[in-house]
């Protein structure tokens, strides 16, 4: 191989590393539509979001004009003991595919938590306990979130009780274990611990549970307990501006060596890590500074953003949340049991979706069998197992490197490489055995979910 | 927390990464004593050992005199997809401790192989591809060695056939998978694949099988098949050439920022990330520059440094190998199914004994249940989760760290963390319903062992 004049991994230095998050609402000319009480459907009010939301979180939650926040110490201290996450140019991969398109790929899978979730993890971490609380309460679905928010709750002497969706909890003993490891408490839902859970239970028993039915158990204790407020890893506005640390990070280390993306691909769940990736990026582009072609890539039994519908609806099961309007596939849709647990959420991120709906991105929905295609030749050349999440991101990237290929373009490309997927092996066993299939839902499915959504 | 003036982590620049290994036995004045023949008993030839490895290895295994050897570009460029690994200084460990030590630690667990193992895998693997050769064997215990071959194989495009310690393959599904996903195959052993595991399973019906087991089975396969060698992941003087990259790394971060440890601390099996580590300081021992102080930490249940002798004897169980002059327990010592898998072989090292011999490192042993203890700690401070091998050097600093608060001393302590325990959630979870026990072995126990050292 000859000397490149980039690096393979470009890492900020500490001083180079972003002391602000970015607030891309502040640039939206259309903001995001406001949580709205599921009663009254006026937007909610700081106070009432207090009850859930630990109150300078709320603040964050509800302020759409502020572009830059101050990251507070405690956190950069945090943020230093695993960031930077690499800037990587995927070298070894381009040379496999014979592309003349340059891939890089912000790689955030170098933690213990095995993704990007710990970014937000920590700073709502630390607000629960500048404000004097006991602990918190929160769902996790494949795992990423709660043993993210189970390591920055050791950090911080702070209580932890998790909601893992049923299904994962006895699919993935391991996450549960290295979340008690960190000293969380981790109960499968739906359990019997909530009046939620006891319902949900008896209207469906023998459920295995989903991520909007343990968003509502954590919820109920959350308000229930003294002390105690419930954290979200996902969706919210917060958690979009907490993760622009990804993106402004990957801005940093590709302005450092003049590198400018043409195209920026993430993988899309609630919205997190494609919303933190792109943030200062479409920042410029909102600003009229800049052009990029950004595209969300999100699983076929999940099409959220390309077979949803653009409304207010509940964000969990037992609708005691607010309500937010997003592109959403009915909080009564069950994804089938698709190994991508993170993005089986029915709605996103309501940021993201006003976005998508002013057509400032593209949005694709592919089949497992193909992700776990591309995740296996990502694996085998550039060395990293990815998390089947991630692995719709790498699914774009190689699509588009391909298409350079075809065409001769030298395009960059920037994907959000979220995480990895060592807790993921039971579903790369069937995908190494040839047993893995695709679920895509009928119309008939998703109208059923459609079906729920409040008028 | 106040500024800090050394970074959490330091990273070494692309153009700071060293390009040559260090070869410690050149500058050892007492030699390891070297490879012999079973049958003979006089030293190996070049010839002899080329029918079991690869040539080039062969000159590295037997080279004691030359110091450095240049680190072939293609082995430069994939040591760039996941080198450097960060130096990282505990500040938060230090906090918890209270304690006026600095503390240091090389991390190699951050790539998929999740440990050291691939610095020496990739070098293998280059070697065998250079000469042609259709493909290698292997053995793997805890399965980091697997994973990183395969890795690094799947690279390259060279066959790969892993033989894993049955007890291994059965506990540690989600390893096999990852290796099968880098493309290799993979069988439990002791296997009927082979006419020496069909003797130890005849012998030890019900089995679950040993490294020194293992290796027997590859090396049979490697040397019965067309265009095989067979490949091992530590013990030799080669691995332990290949390793020296993460001492010479961890040194050169520490020289850019003026630092120069007191302790140097590694976890002991093999001796490969031990060796590594250790190397550059030790040469300067040896060459009477500076002075630094070694520790080995071992297992309790697999003593080899501190209740072995040192005597010629057998790498393997079926005594095919060649004998080699180290400290041993004996080919027929069965460990404890202790959870460090990585490091229950009966030997070490034959150039880490004989520094150990001539008195320039000290070696403890510690139980498990202890270094589980050590291990939830570093995770809850540092958030990394560690491989239980790894978790003997976290042991053995936070004992000298300890030591530091009782004195006062300021001592600068630099340990070896060699990988994560992503895989080893089996052995946490044990830990964590305290159901975890210690193995001592008797001497009654490591009699039997010492009697099947030859004489």
């Amino acid at each position: 191989m000859s000397e490149k004049t980039v690096p393979y991994k470009i890492y900020l230095e500490e001083h180079e590393m972003p002391t602000k998050w970015y607030n891309v609402r502040a640039d939206m000319k259309n903001k995001p539509a406001p949580l709205i009480h599921p009663g009254t459907k006026a937007p909610m009010t700081a106070a009432e979001l207090e009850g859930v939301f630990c109150a300078e979180l709320v603040k964050q939650e509800l302020d759409d004009t502020t572009a830059y926040f101050d990251i507070p110490a405690e956190i950069l201290s945090f943020y230093k003991m695993y960031r930077p996450a690499p800037l990587v140019r995927a070298y070894c991969l381009e040379e496999k595919l014979q592309t003349p398109a340059k891939i890089y790929y912000k790689f955030e899978g170098n933690n213990t938590s095995g993704s990007h979730k710990l970014n937000s993890a920590i700073a709502q971490a630390y607000y629960a306990k500048q404000q004097g609380l006991k602990g918190v309460t929160t769902e996790t679905g494949a795992g990423q979130w709660g043993t993210a928010l189970s390591m920055a709750c050791a950090y911080l002497g702070l209580d932890l009780k998790v909601f893992m969706v049923k299904s994962s909890y006895e699919q993935k003993p391991y996450r549960r274990e290295v979340m008690r490891t960190y000293g969380a408490s981790v109960t499968p839902s739906p359990s019997s611990d909530t009046e939620v859970g006891k319902k949900i239970l008896s209207d469906f028993p023998g459920t295995s549970g989903s991520l909007g039915c343990a968003i509502s158990e954590a919820v109920e204790v959350a308000v229930t307990t003294e002390g105690y407020r419930y954290v979200l890893g996902s969706v919210l506005a917060q958690v979009l501006l907490h993760q622009s640390i990804i993106g402004l990070e990957a801005k940093a280390a590709m302005d450092k060596y003049g590198i400018k993306p043409d195209i920026i691909i993430g993988c899309a769940g609630g919205g997190s890590n494609l919303g933190g990736l792109i943030a200062p990026f479409i920042g410029e582009k909102l600003r009229g500074e800049a052009d990029y072609h950004f595209i969300a890539v999100e699983p076929a039994s999940c099409p959220t953003f390309t077979r949803g519908t653009y409304a207010y609806d509940f964000c969990d099961t037992g609708m005691i949340c607010p309500l937010a309007k997003m592109y959403t596939l009915g909080s009564g849709f069950m994804p089938a049991p698709e190994h991508a647990g993170g993005l089986r959420f029915h709605g996103m991120s309501s940021t993201l979706s006003q976005l998508y709906d002013d057509g400032l991105m593209e949005a694709r929905a592919v089949g497992q069998t193909e992700i776990f295609a591309a995740a296996q030749q990502f694996a085998r050349s550039e060395g990293i197992l990815p998390a089947p999440e991630s692995s719709h991101a790498i699914k774009g990237a190689i699509d588009e490197a391909l298409k350079c290929k075809e065409t001769g373009e030298e395009k960059t490309i920037l994907f959000g490489l979220s995480g990895t997927g060592y807790f993921d092996m039971g579903a790369y066993e069937k995908y190494n055995d040839g047993l893995m299939t695709d679920y895509i839902p009928t119309d008939d499915d998703l109208a059923k979910g459609f079906a729920g959504i409040p008028k």
